[in-house]
């Protein structure tokens, strides 16, 4: 099997979220698999000078009306959470803890963190939210709230996010393929085209 | 006949060149005109916060591999110019001037100004430049040097790119039709099918 997608994001961002509904799917019809890598795009706008699109005078409002439509485009539930945006430590430490230990219940965790943000509305920056979440789906409860307290797993999501940086990932979504990059949930018929014909 | 797209663009910008060769027959297959206006995005990102894409850390290296990429993808010749990205108030100037006295004309001279720079790279930031590229397609050079710097004319710039402010413009391209916004020139297969679809 070739090389797998690297799928950046952060669990804050609206494109990253109507993304993540369609990557494996997209991935899976060239027989690849996609790597999930939670990142915080605070970090980074740092370096960028970037700021999360709703805050930005006229730029915000164009994003506001078009995460729901495209969103409506692509037929993906979605509501601009209450508490928006969000810095994303909890549920990126709970994915990371849990994939060195299960990748694919580390995806499913994902997706479920995401759902609860973008569609039920639910503020999962606040750990106790990302805990039941991963509860829900079996995960041990108090294991989970020690361990992304632990300094690994801290260290291990600031080296994620820097590793990023260091391949040039500045926003969400953002894939590489055979070393080749696309940001955006817009540039995904690119990355689909780019992945059936090897490039142009 | 529906109401036409209003295409905002700034003249330095390698996505509203991009843009520039494909409207026209877009807006056409959907019997639409196209009413070009170029803007200063310069003076749209002291609100916004925003900075020219090659200008930026980590951002600027994907764009510049972007750029040539896209252009690859749409067939359209391209190359970074050499002095990029630049002030576009001459040939803005150039296009409304022209505007007053020749829709159609300034059409074409905005097309023969986006391809002096991005595919012969010259500097349409010069006056000299952009009169020789009005010259070339007939115009009276002398009274287009001195209607460029009228303060009519100047005036009438500077309330285009307040106007398109207004209407929330904050990058180039930037397409309204019929009051619905799309930025960039990867938004055109969306902003197609809303005009084969009436939107969703």
């Amino acid at each position: 099997m070739a090389d797998p997608i690297e799928f950046y994001f952060d669990f804050s961002s609206p494109y990253g979220y109507l993304a993540s509904t369609r990557i494996d799917e997209l991935a899976a019809r060239h027989r690849r698999d996609v790597q999930w890598r939670p990142i915080l795009l605070g970090a980074i706008f740092k370096f960028t000078g970037a700021a999360p699109l709703p805050n930005i005078p006229i730029k915000g409002e164009y994003y506001k009306h078009d995460f729901p439509r495209t969103a409506r485009l692509l037929s993906v539930p979605f509501k601009l959470p209450t508490a928006f945006p969000i810095a994303s430590l909890a549920p990126s430490r709970a994915f990371y803890w849990l994939q060195e230990q299960n990748p694919q219940q580390a995806k499913e965790l994902a997706k479920r963190l995401f759902k609860a943000f973008y569609v039920d509305d639910i503020d999962i920056s606040k750990p106790e939210n990302t805990l039941a979440i991963a509860a829900g789906i079996g995960l041990d409860r108090p294991a989970l709230a020690a361990g992304i307290e632990t300094p690994l797993i801290k260290e291990r999501l600031k080296k994620e996010v820097q590793s990023a940086m260091d391949k040039g990932v500045f926003g969400s979504p953002y894939f590489i393929v055979d070393g080749e990059p696309f940001h955006g949930s817009d540039k995904m018929d690119q990355l689909d085209r780019w992945l059936a014909t090897g490039g142009w």
